[in-house]
């Protein structure tokens, strides 16, 4: 870690305390030191937002602390992960006191609801781009893999979908008349740590939805080398989201917009009555490859790339 | 992890097979699973560069690719750490296939040298910044820390300095007979991962030269809450540097430059005949707080700071 800026990460992500029993050593020295404790794997994953790409600069700067670590504890929840220590990267043009006072508000007040410790950073000059690495542990062999799902397993959804789509159709101009759950879907993410670890031993394939449901589905099935039906009606839809279908004929936006960070799984058959009723059941694993989408009594081939940054 | 950026690193990053026993699953899912051998501490650090702030658009990609590994593996070196796994969140401003292969190659062939897997990462369209965080092992109870300097350790550095420093005055104008080295030593630094670990059971504290010889033992001696006296004839300079110095008067260039990357350790008189001679005794610990320089039969306090980005 460069030295510079420790006054910095002190003055805005400094917390009284080490939270959680793995950290021995936080921001400081030239590594942060975790203790992993015996029979646990370590899930690690990174993400990054840039400026003009993931956000624009008119954002809520706490809604986007918020945002950047919710996005990778949802990588942590779709392995079954819990999380322990995150380090942030920062590349900032200017030192904004006011801005940087709310973003870490927002990072902050969501480590904290996972007893997650900041355990290092860097701080630069430079455009504004965030990256965030995040650490959890699995009890070893039980992580929640893509490339494990099985012909005849259920497909799940953990909540309604579409919702934050929405949010960024609401951005984009579209009128409607109770706003604020989709854009709160949009800006503040919940990611689905509780449910992750309670599925360890249910779920036989998991992935987060970040870049659209048919996308990241996709990704389970090229994975498992399966294929998949989804049954629309069985798709839980906000009246929103509903609204939004009937007024622009888009009904394809629930299944490729990205950012709703629920969790779509697959589990065994025998093992479904172990899931509580917040999961919802839409498909089902097949041996014919692709995502077959059945809908008004007819199955038609769904074919849908999620968001490609250089395309 | 971003989905839409598999094909992108998957042509450049990716390797034919699994190098480090402790990697079970590398990029590919929401997560990279790691396991963490019983006995052993997990050391982790980060760090960023960004184009027009640590290099320019006419650096060489390949030098690029390395020392951004590099600098990420010297802080694990500092702390005693074997580095097992990396990750790599890149943000491009294009696909410039060139740049790209170049970039991979220094960045793979320094990951090859020690086993490393880089198991995750994220590409983002957006300015050119780069950020690397490097995991590495410790048995339990034996990190380097910069916190356990002791009163009377002797003061050791793992080489020559000033170097890297000099490379810069050369890019920067300065006309040097022999240029190759101290470029060489800016652009493609090697990380003292090897000492690092024979250093565990000698050293009472570590750090790596990135900020400049005195602003890093500074934090060395501000952290162990003692002082120190330098010696300057006991500096180990390289003919360039000595005639750097002639010409220019500037002799405390090699005590305020960075990016030398060398380890600056402190080790108790008794151990001292454990170190081989490619390290070098500089000075010592001492109660009075500060660090004072001893030159031309003259002691002086000297005060300096390293490279702060938003001063």
């Amino acid at each position: 870690m460069a030295i510079g800026e420790f006054d910095l990460i002190k003055r805005y992500f400094e917390v009284p305390a080490i939270r959680h029993a793995c950290t021995q050593l936080g921001i400081g020295d030239d590594c942060a030191l975790l203790n992993i404790p015996n029979g646990y794997q370590l899930a690690v994953t990174t993400d990054t937002m840039v400026e003009h790409v993931h956000f624009f600069a008119d954002v809520d700067p706490q809604q986007l602390g918020h945002k950047l670590l919710a996005v990778n504890l949802s990588d942590l929840a779709a392995m079954g992960a819990e999380p322990i220590a995150v380090t942030l990267a920062m590349s900032l043009p200017r030192v904004d006191e006011q801005w940087l006072a709310s973003f870490s508000t927002g990072f902050k007040n969501l480590a904290r609801q996972y007893h997650l410790d900041l355990i290092g950073g860097d701080t630069t000059a430079g455009p504004l781009t965030l990256t965030v690495q995040a650490l959890g542990l699995i009890p070893s062999g039980q992580a929640l893999l893509r490339s494990t799902a099985k012909i005849g397993d259920l497909i799940y959804l953990s909540g309604n979908i579409g919702n934050a789509g929405l949010g960024l159709k609401i951005q984009q101009g579209y009128v409607c008349a109770n706003p604020e759950q989709p854009l709160y879907s949009l800006h503040t993410p919940q990611p689905r740590i509780a449910l992750g670890q309670a599925l360890r031993n249910i779920a036989s394939s998991c992935i987060d939805i970040s870049d659209g449901l048919a996308a990241d589905l996709g990704h389970i099935l090229q994975k498992s080398a399966v294929g998949a039906i989804l049954e629309w009606d069985k798709l839980r839809l906000s009246a929103e989201v509903r609204q939004y279908i009937y007024d622009t004929g888009d009904w394809q936006m629930p299944l490729t917009a990205g950012d709703d960070y629920e969790l779509c799984f697959t589990v065994p058959r025998q093992l479904k009555s172990q899931l509580d009723n917040t999961c919802v059941c839409i498909g089902e694993i097949q041996t014919q490859p692709g995502l077959r989408l059945l809908r008004d009594g007819h199955q038609t081939l769904f074919q849908v790339k999620g968001y490609e940054h250089f395309t």
